[in-house]
Order: C-alpha cells, then sequence, then structure tokens
C-alpha cells in the first residue's frame, strides 16, 4: 500500500504522540479501548506541603515490564509497542528488552493480538510489524548476535499504516486486515 | 461460598501487593497475562547527573485515566480495580472517579471481562464484584445521591475470592465461574 500524500503532514510530530491522538480518536468515536500505560517511576521521596498537592522529590525511571499499549479492540486483547528509528536501512534491536519479547509470547500464546508499531523517522513511514516476525527476528538476533531487523524485511512482513488527519497512525485499519479476515 | 480458614493469614497486607503476587504467579504458572499499571506521574523537572541514572526531582501524582489492572486471560480482554475500605457496613463511593466508570462501561461495550476488587479490612473479606453492578450503583449514587454500596449488596452480587497460598487473592477461580460457564 502507498502512503496517503497527506502523510507528510505527520513530520515532526513524534510517533507516541501520533498514536495517543488516534487513540483517543478510536475511543471518541467508540472504535477501540486503548491506552498508553504511564511511564514506572520508582518513586523515593515525596513531599506533603499544607494546603497544596503532594510533589515527588526524588524518583527514578524503572524499566517497563511490558508494553507501551494495551486495550480491547472488537472483544480482543491488543497489545504492542511503538518505536521510531533515525535509521534508514535497519531498525535496531538494542533497546528491546528480553522481558519485553516474553510478555510478547506470553500474549500470543493467550490469544492475543501482539505488534511493534515502527517509524523510519526519515522517511516518515510507519509499520505494523507483527509480533511472530520479531519473535524470529529476536531468535536470530540470539543465534547470528544479529543486531538490528532490515528495512526491506519489515517492508515485506509488516504492513504501512496509512495517515489519516484524525487516526493519524490508523493501525486499527491495517489490524482489521491482518487480524479478522 | 465460605472462605478457607487459611484466609486469615492475609491480615496486615495490602490488597495490592496480594493481587501483585497472585499475578506474578499467574504468570508464572502461564494461566494469565495481568499487570498492575504504573502509577500516572506528571515530571515537571529532571536532573542528569554524570555517570549515574536521570533523578526525577519534581513530579506530581496524576488521577488514573483507567483503572489498575488490566491484561489477558483465556483470550479476553480483562480489566479492574482493586479497592480496599475499612468499613464494615458499606463501601464508600467517593473515590471512585467519574472517567473510570466510563472506562468501565465502554471496556464492557467491547466485550471484555470488568470488575472491581473490594475488599473489607475490617473482617478480612475480599470480593469479585461485577462492574455491571457497580455500574448500576453509580447510577443510584447519581440519581439519590447515594455515597456508598451497602455490605450486603456485594454480598449478594459479588463472590468472595477464596484466599490461596499462592494466588493470595484467586480472582481467576471466581472469574471462571461467572465469565466462562
Ligand atoms: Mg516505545
Ligand atoms: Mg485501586
Amino acid at each position: 500500500i502507498k502512503p496517503l500524500s497527506t502523510h507528510y503532514g505527520n513530520r515532526g510530530m513524534s510517533l507516541e504522540k501520533d498514536i495517543n491522538i488516534t487513540n483517543t480518536y478510536y475511543l471518541q468515536t467508540n472504535r477501540a479501548v486503548i491506552h498508553k500505560k504511564p511511564t514506572p517511576v520508582q518513586i523515593v521521596d515525596v513531599h506533603y506541603p499544607r494546603r497544596s498537592a503532594a510533589v515527588i522529590k526524588e524518583a527514578y525511571f524503572k524499566q517497563a515490564s511490558t508494553t507501551d499499549y494495551n486495550g480491547i479492540y472488537r472483544s480482543k486483547y491488543i497489545d504492542f509497542e511503538a518505536k521510531e528509528t533515525k535509521n534508514k536501512t535497519s531498525f535496531p534491536l538494542a533497546n528491546i528488552q528480553d522481558h519485553q519479547i516474553k510478555h510478547m509470547e506470553a500474549v500470543l500464546q493467550h490469544g492475543g493480538i501482539c505488534f511493534f508499531i515502527i517509524r523510519f523517522a526519515a522517511n516518515d513511514e510507519t509499520f505494523l510489524y507483527p509480533a511472530k516476525y520479531l519473535l524470529m527476528d529476536w531468535k536470530h538476533h540470539l543465534k547470528n548476535g544479529r543486531k538490528s531487523i532490515p528495512y526491506h524485511r519489515i517492508q515485506q512482513n509488516g504492513v504501512l499504516i496509512p495517515f489519516k488527519f484524525q487516526a493519524r497512525v490508523d493501525y486499527l485499519s491495517v489490524v482489521d486486515r491482518l487480524y479478522f479476515k
């Protein structure tokens, strides 16, 4: 599929922002209930000033134990991770955690819909890449030390996500085609 | 159902802790993939000291937009909120937010399993209370200003959750009975 020409309107916004806008639209139109999980934070010190809100004075970022987004669509559990890269020819596996892979395996095993949304920022292309391919790539990575997924593989096994005005990353149109036929 | 006598071992631990232990057990035994969502925090100021981890120096608690827990069980989306009360005769509605109610309505509409886990700490009883009853109670609350759900109603329409050594709040045994018959 070719992206709509309007998808260049996309440039400069972060993938996460685009997905959040899309999810709000899906929620408002009653299409799906999908939310970003909050950033996990280890809270160490909290102050409680009089007459005002509690202030967190010391906290640290924790590793996420799962993926970025989950929810329900067409009665199915849906779960995905969003990643953006500036690379043009491959998607680096370096910032995917082992426990995220385990989580994705478990979700597939239990019958959920699971995928990555990968944006190649340089050419402003955003792909839905099903978890089953990513799990295969991960195995290759463990076996051969390959550090990234070639762009052409994602282009071949993934599906380009169209840009729409309100659903800036209209991934559910791709989910419909891939998981509900 | 009568609680197991061993459920008194439960005393003194918080409900959330018990549920987290239970979820870890469910995950390890490959029974379900259910996680607590991180506490939502608005981060205002972060320091990046040399040679050590980023420190959040100012942040505030945000209202959760959904519920405490979600995940997948027997191919179904599952979503719930956990609340503990010291009251003996009723469960206060005061700390339930309007948008949490909206979220629960949407989850039910999309075919998900949705409920509250309510613990009456004084008598150490923990109930699974299906969302459909809570949504009815909420409507009464809006109409008549009723500020709480009577204990006997929760006892009647909810199901007591058994305590088990590894699954301290073994709510999936109740989910099996209520949602998969
Ligand atoms: Mg991400
Ligand atoms: Mg709670």
